[in-house]
């Protein structure tokens, strides 16, 4: 099928979506680097979507699933305490796109950078058999907040509740349509969810995003600071979304908390620390690994790597 | 099919392939975002390749496949004036692949950021139905040196003779087998490009990387420049392998002009400035476009993303 585009159709369509007059940016899209300006100290990540993995046409609008790896990216950025500034996004297309598809793609980016405070400066367009699309998120921060540095007494705070997502998916996959402000809400967070981008944790001792769930991520801290996170359920229970978040799960007859520790892709932020605003989830003790959970969850490392196997 | 090895069996492997005890590398692989030490102008650029389209397992090496997409994202620094100082990946992988597949893919991009003087900082992985790998080179520049600098008066001069890669691609493509050391560093070159790091056009007054093809790249500069680039294709049969390349192009019956002009993956700079090195092709006049060129050759924008259509 050939498309009735050309690459430079493309870019210069994209040129106008991500156009901007900031100094920071001397040299944007349109030749072979983006050219800005940085502090002494740059944060870099990279995050990887791939079609029918981390989404699906079907399910999800171009705009939401532009938002929704832009979110993933930035996330990465606040968890080590930094403010995102640059992005860049490379894409495979299969060319069964329209242009109109491909700008609410970039339209979505555009939207969710703005909400971050950062610009996309910089991309690649490329051929494939299924929509692959790969962000790099650049930051600056002073000193970073790693996930190494949680101390024995430190609260553990999360800036929302997870689950949202995880919910969304059990919704769609299960193709259970319930009419009700928290399914609308599963299913919005699903294709792109809501960031706090003023969540101030710039007082953690240690902090990570959570992109593949509670449980992994908190496994993951633990061991970098050498602790044992001590979690107290009852607090999760009293946290101001658990009421809604439990009702959708008992509708759809589902552990709450297998969403809550185990789903992935709220990019809620994890910390540790004193006195830190969101959610007190627990407390940082000696020791190792994370005690207190009491329900049985499955861990969902590398679950989309499994996943249809 | 499941693997027999974990998510965190990849990630402990790329850390240590990736280590790096540099100063400026204040946080690498393993945390949220890697934090690095930039200057006060950053170039950033991403590059982004598919299975299939630039590259094919059967005919490439994991290693030279690694070497390929690093190249191809520093030859865009360089292509600023920059120095390349860091760079991420991120990969998908269908599931299929052996853990020493994945590290020798990784120990590609490490020979490769070595030579341009670069470290991996940072990546994802993820899992896709072809391999994707998507890079983000950063680099440092005092004033970028952009596509729209060419005066008249100016010589135009390319770092290197390109065609070679298209010569390896059309022996593999044909499935011809040339017992010659043309043949070899032509499919070499495919496999993975030789690029000169230590090429100076730093004078030069417009520049970019000759990704797509020569014809595509020299468009692109004229137009941005406002000018006429001269070719002066006599120039080009004195350069130093173009005798070994035309030899090749006899024996395939193939016109050696269509590999020179319309080949990309060279990752040859195309420059214009007084007094450079590498190799003069001809001057820029005032006008529009391009002149000179006396073969037919046919253009190949987008061509990975219209090929097998």
């Amino acid at each position: 099928m050939a498309m009735g585009f050309r690459e430079s159709d493309v870019i210069s369509a994209l040129q106008k979506i991500f156009a901007t007059d900031d100094s920071r940016v001397s040299v944007g899209i349109g030749d072979d680097a983006a050219s800005v300006a940085t502090s002494a100290q740059t944060l870099i990540t990279s995050d990887m979507a791939v079609e029918d993995v981390h989404f699906k046409v079907e399910w999800s609008s171009a705009f939401d699933i532009g938002r929704k790896i832009t979110a993933a990216n930035v996330a990465d950025i606040m968890a080590m305490g930094g403010q995102c500034d640059y992005l860049t996004a490379a894409v495979a297309l299969t060319g069964n796109e329209t242009l109109q598809w491909i700008e609410n793609l970039a339209r979505g980016m555009k939207h969710e950078s703005d909400l971050a405070g950062a610009y996309i400066v910089g991309g690649d367009i490329a051929r494939g058999p299924k929509v692959v699309i790969s962000m790099t998120a650049l930051g600056h921060v002073t000193t970073p907040i790693l996930r190494s540095g949680a101390r024995v007494g430190d609260g553990i705070f999360i800036s929302s509740l997870p689950g949202w997502s995880a919910a969304g998916l059990e919704l769609l996959t299960r193709q259970i349509a319930i009419n009700s402000a928290f399914a609308e809400k599963a299913l919005s967070e699903f294709s792109a969810p809501t960031i706090d981008y003023e969540v101030d944790f710039s007082g953690a001792s240690a902090m990570c995003d959570l992109s593949d769930s509670l449980l992994i991520q908190a496994e993951q801290l633990a061991a970098a600071s050498g602790v044992c996170l001590a979690m107290d359920q009852e607090l999760l229970t009293k946290s101001p979304e658990f009421a809604e978040l439990s009702a959708l799960a008992n509708q759809l007859d589902t552990d709450v908390f297998q969403w809550i520790y185990a789903g992935g892709e709220d990019h809620v932020l994890l910390a540790t620390g004193l006195d830190l605003p969101g959610i007190r989830i627990g407390t940082v003790e000696s020791g190792s690994g994370i005690s207190g959970i009491e329900s049985k969850v499955a861990p969902v490392s590398w679950s989309h790597f499994d996943e249809n196997k």
